[in-house]
């Protein structure tokens, strides 16, 4: 198909078609004249995939780029690539110092050893983890370090859920752009369900108006 | 305390702290001369919610200075609260249309009401589930539709425990808080641990440098 028509598939504008290309997110058609080349539906998919990326994952076309080319690189295996997918999508934190940070740094091992989980502490993820919990420390939030197991059994959830489709997604190709397109979609879908979830059970608890906090009870309705 | 004591409680510069004052991040001090104000715990704490929101929500100070006002309106219950710090710190998303957005937003009204969840179609929330069946879709990763609910299972446990923390909570301004807090701090850990649980089921099942996929089957070792 010619760019107009690449265009009317994808919904993306000529010249951002343009722009992907000049910007390497897209690569370059097949050329049939000086002037023209012809795209094909793998183009199609691409286009699709730089969007989502930077809708749901917020990802700048630098990060997309980067990313696209690193996982299309040979031979590293998929546990590999789930790493480089995730040093990609994840925000970098700087790792804190002093006797409070090193307390939640423990707080957090302590969370995911009791999950048997193994783990990196240097990883961008134990350090994002324990970025939140030393904040939350900062403002005086330790109520929440009550319910830590219940984040890391949900999170336990959604990683098992996301192996097992990735685990079904038949040839490498796909699996190692599902790596990227589960993580940074997966993120948005987890938000997306937990504000659902929130909204749910806040106007179960506080919905009818009192500004206290009595509701404190288990009720069922959220856990289906 | 004076700025400068300020600037060495919170870890942040002397020049940040002015311009928080001028973005109106940050109330003025109270006026001790022409020149000099004092700060109290409260600007401590201010500068410290300040900057987690924006480290770990990666809030714009714009969208921090309106969540703050809003929240500190007086007269609106927990629930409505809770509703306005979602808006603000939720991605807002353009719904679709045509056929196959509809049969997103179908399937994403099913799999709520699966979970007995009262929900606003319309909410940016449910768009933004919406958007992501929607792109998952269009990219052929139809996979991931089988696993919903347990998407939907872990987004039940973090609200739940997120509605236990802040119904512990004592004080109407300590829990308005923690409902951006939680959500914004909350995102970021969910995130995070998910990111270490996916990185611990995909070092079990392919971390033997094979590039197949295997090992579909469960392993409790996430479940803890």
């Amino acid at each position: 198909m010619r760019m107009a028509d690449l265009s009317r598939a994808t919904g993306v504008s000529v010249p951002m078609i343009k722009y992907y290309l000049r910007e390497g997110l897209l690569p370059a058609g097949e050329r049939t004249s000086p002037n023209q080349a012809r795209y094909g539906e793998g183009h199609v998919r691409r286009i699709r995939l730089v969007r989502a990326l930077a809708d749901y994952g917020g990802l700048s076309n630098a990060t997309i780029r980067e990313l696209l080319e690193r996982l299309g690189e040979p031979g590293a295996g998929l546990h590999k690539r789930l790493g480089l997918a995730h040093q990609a999508v994840m925000p970098r934190h700087e790792p804190g110092e002093g006797e409070r940070w090193e307390e939640a740094a423990r707080r957090a091992q302590e969370l995911i050893a009791r999950h048997g989980w193994e783990y990196d502490p240097d990883s961008p993820a134990m350090v994002a983890v324990t970025g939140v919990l030393f904040n939350l420390a900062e403002l005086g939030y330790q109520g929440t370090f009550d319910r830590l197991d219940a984040y890391a059994e949900a999170a336990g959830l959604t990683a098992e859920a996301d192996l097992d489709t990735l685990a079904a997604e038949s040839g490498l190709e796909r699996m190692v752009e599902y790596v990227v397109v589960g993580t940074v979609l997966g993120d948005a879908l987890v938000t997306a369900l937990r504000r659902v979830a929130q909204s749910n059970a806040s106007a179960r608890r506080f919905g009818g108006g009192t500004e206290g906090g009595e509701g404190g009870e288990e009720a069922g309705g959220g856990r289906g």
